[in-house]
């Protein structure tokens, strides 16, 4: 079975560097433990790790910490860092331990869960911990670090049990790293598509209406259609068919499915009519399977690709719901293939390409790609999974993708291969899927006769590439900050004429845009040229023409840019190509 | 208010013809009873009246009717009709009449519901019926009929009394008037939409998915997503902005709307999400007023059209469902337009405008208008009724645009204009609707600030165009019987080499009309060239684009067109530019 690692060198000096950042993480948690200790002299302690960007410590104290306590705690643990002192490791047997930790009644609690008869201690100056480490030589490699913010966290997430109080800290190797990820959370704070989505008028989720389910207001719709008519040529033009199906169904398919068992948590509870249980589709996978069905299929059709653009409705508790990132309905950009074994890896293979093309031409030009292998707990015969983990291997390799495997990580049904894409920032989003299924075709008895004649089961793989429209809107909104692409922008040219006598003129040029496909308004309200400018700006939109009386003369466009750039002066007939090529081209960048 | 009926002098000759035929026919009926009481002397008489097309008459029998039994009683009918007897009428007593009557226990029901004291006999022959008339002055007036089918029906539609059988007939004013119609619906069965949409693989409705709840196969999903595009583009251009809205939402929407106290019988069960409680959607408006209500509105913004391909959910019992026609789940074609008193005259015609060019380009233009006004029970005020129905008047007059008034027949919430649209048959199809609404104006407070500096209510306008994609697609079957126009066509082109050495040619020029934007398919099966050109003439496909030797060496195509029309030599540029103007022009014929 696959259980190797694939790494380049390059890969492999950055998990080194990963290893030595952890260390040092957890050993800035020690020493913001020392901190707080000094100040708070009978501070209990929780537990400290570290964590991405970072650590945190969890603390019991007497008074509740507020902002202005964190200058405090950082200041003292720069002093701890300047003098340098030694961490030292001691292993102990755990009845010293017990007194050694005697008036830390968690460490205490944490001690007794321990099996072996040996513990580690950790100690730097006055401060001991129960750790199993490893930590830095000293307090001085501690090179850059930043208390952020102070939460609530219950002791070990148990509601039950005491509220203690939690400071977040980042570290990092050097000094311009850590600014680095402080602009970066800041420039994040100001990316945040809940933030932007509101600012741009894209979408909104109403309360009234229900949590987690979106509402695509005109502008996020326009992005949405280009990016769905864009998303359905690609597709027709690989050979996949485009098909509908109803967004409820007979709860029976699902009793069938094995959804029903295997994930109720997420179902809406089931509507009745006529005697019979209805339920809202979680997953568009049988409506696909239906159609199939509705004839013998010969291995002459096979590939079938039918791809849905398929709104789904998923359960999730209100309190993990997250702008467009986590809803409670979405539109997957959803697919199934129906194919012979023999097939199987040319429709991965396909898949791989048109998920790498797709993303590559929305801007995301990083990824990483985790195949994940069989479970414990699986469906389907051992053979079976051995040789389609082996197909999306060799079609990893041919398409000379590299990945990590992450074993024992595949569905219940099947193997899987995830692409996670970067953005601008760094941040991974959940991207491309493809899964194959030994569940669903066996289930619902999904075959095709063969050139034998004879009746065999057909591969089946599920695969979305976006994800959903409305993570993929979340995830474009972050990673362009709301400033689109030209092809993308809901609003692609504004046209200002100075005064009233170059609205004529403006209509005209508008007309002209507009029928040649440009999305073009006209801002023809009686307000400062300099206001109208700033509000395109703040709209995000790629061009604005001002046009006046030397623009009306020459039959000319006076062109600025979003950014502020200086504006150049072009004729229509030099503007309307231009723009024409940077739509038609998917550009990145605006250039004229 | 307004209670005339606008018609022209043609729609007065029609509507004195139709009169007449309807008292043909109902004559008819009691030729068809005289004759079936020589056959059957002990029969009993139910109601015979006069129908759409034709007449039926129930009848108590001592044995079961068969088909057989048809042309013995038309047999006998014609023998009275050739008499030329005379039909008497005679007016009589209650008492009198029952003394006649004493054999027809259904006859003296009836009559013993008659308020009046006189009551009128016709007799024609030994036949004599209890009748209102009017009837023609003898039998021979009645020029060409025939019986068409056996039916039960429970006397009087209750299934508590007894079941009776039923014979139906068509009669018309000349013997080549009948023949048209039994020719009619021996079309309308060729084209009846279940039967063409399965032997295309249009769409399909499953029995284990639930009834009503329609799946669209590849081939109708290309047809629907032409419609869609065509649909988006001109809502577009016309000022329309598209939105999209989630399938479900808290039931307390749809208590403030009112559609769960006056529509509940239509509505799905509601579904339970952490103790709140959710619907699926039975029409898109509330999602467009949430859409709306995010802001404060200025008049400087209005009209504001939201317009969404929205599917909705209503429930039907599962006996009235019929094809696509009648379904559980739809999309609409949906708008709702949200402006001022003073614009609401503009957006009718707009609408009206809108919608006519859209059912002309797809191919139906002769239609009916309706403008249907307040009825005994409404919501709003009395003044505004006059004024939107008065709107709607002069909108209609503004285009010139001639129809009949439907008093009464508005929607409780505000006047409508309903457009049924004629296929090819005549047969009429529910087309565009327009309905003003004071209700959800009021019930949401939907404003906009006016110049005023004040808050006014909206006007809100419900519209769809097309009705919904499903029955659309419906009325596009029949009206074409399959036969789409090429821009309509799931498949456009099929390419038909003669022998496998024509293969690459062929697929080149698969590539060259695909890169067009042309929906091309190439038969490389290895098949007799006639079973092919057959089978694709059976799939309807507009154009076969055969190539053997001589196409190849000359660089031709051979045109075949689906209707068997004999092929010609074309280039592929003059083939393919043809066929790209036939596409952009969404021509009805086919000519190259």
């Amino acid at each position: 079975m696959i259980s190797t690692v694939v790494l380049s060198e390059g890969q492999r000096t950055k998990a080194n560097e990963d290893k030595k950042l952890e260390t040092m993480r957890h050993s800035a948690a020690h020493v913001m433990a020392e901190a707080v200790q000094s100040l708070f002299p009978d501070a209990k302690f929780g537990i400290g790790p570290a964590i991405k960007n970072g650590f945190y410590y969890d603390f019991e104290l007497p008074r509740s910490l507020t902002p202005d306590d964190l200058p405090i705690i950082e200041a003292k643990m720069s002093e701890i860092i300047a003098s340098n002192i030694p961490f030292n490791r001691q292993e102990v047997s755990k009845g010293e331990a017990r007194q050694i930790l005697a008036s830390q009644p968690y460490k205490l609690e944490l001690l007794d869960e321990i099996p072996d008869e040996k513990v580690s201690l950790y100690r730097q100056g006055s401060f001991v911990d129960l750790c199993r480490g490893p930590h830095l030589d000293s307090t001085g490699g501690i090179e850059a670090f930043k208390l952020v913010s102070i939460a609530g966290a219950y002791w070990r997430g148990n509601e039950h049990r005491p509220m203690m109080q939690r400071i977040y800290g980042v570290a990092f190797a050097s000094k311009r790293a850590l600014a680095e990820h402080l602009e970066q959370i800041e420039e994040a704070a100001k990316r945040d598509h809940r933030k932007l989505g509101r600012e741009l008028d894209l979408f909104s989720i109403q309360e009234e209406a229900g949590p987690g389910l979106v509402f695509w207001h005109p502008k996020g719709a326009v992005i949405r259609r280009v990016i769905e008519d864009f998303w359905k040529d690609e597709h027709v033009r690989r050979g996949y068919d485009i098909v509908y199906t109803p967004h409820i169904a007979r709860l029976d398919l699902w009793k069938t499915s094995g959804h029903w068992e295997f994930y109720r948590e997420h179902l809406y509870s089931p509507m009745e009519v006529e005697g019979q249980e209805y339920m809202i589709k979680p997953m568009n996978c049988l409506g696909h399977i239906l159609i199939y069905k509705t004839r013998r299929r010969s291995y002459q059709e096979l590939p079938l690709r039918y791809a849905e653009l398929g709104t789904v409705y998923r359960y999730e508790r209100s309190g993990v719901l997250f702008g467009l990132a986590r809803v409670r309905g979405f539109t997957q950009d959803d697919a199934h293939i129906f194919c012979s074994f023999e097939q199987l890896e040319d429709e991965v293979a396909g898949v791989l390409d048109l998920a790498l093309f797709l993303t590559d031409t929305f801007g995301f030009t990083n990824y990483k790609v985790l195949l994940s292998t069989r479970p414990e707990k699986y469906a389907g015969e051992l053979e079976s999974w051995e040789k389609a983990t082996e197909i999306l291997r060799q079609a990893l390799a041919r398409l000379r993708i590299a990945y990590e495997v992450d074993p024992g990580e595949g569905v219940f049904y099947g193997p899987k291969i995830d692409i996670q894409f970067e953005d601008a920032l760094g941040r991974g989003w959940q991207g491309p899927t493809i899964q194959v299924d030994f569940n669903l075709p066996q289930r619902f008895n999904v075959t095709y006769i063969g050139q034998d004649g004879r009746e065999h089961l057909v591969a089946m793989v599920h695969r979305t590439v976006l994800g959903s429209m409305e993570r993929f809107l979340a995830s474009l909104l972050e990673h362009y900050g709301g400033v689109f692409p030209v092809w993308l922008a809901p609003i692609q040219v504004m046209i200002i004429p100075v005064a009233d006598r170059h609205l004529d003129y403006a209509h005209h040029l508008e007309s002209e845009l507009r029928s040649e496909g440009v999305r073009v308004k006209v801002d023809g309200r009686s307000e400062r040229i300099n206001l109208k400018i700033r509000q395109a700006q703040l709209d995000k939109i790629p061009y604005m023409l001002v046009v006046g009386d030397k623009e009306v003369a020459a039959s000319t466009v006076s062109v600025r840019l979003r950014s502020g750039e200086q504006a150049t002066s072009q004729t229509l007939e030099s503007f309307r190509e231009g723009i024409r090529l940077a739509i038609a081209s998917k550009s990145k960048g605006l250039s004229l």
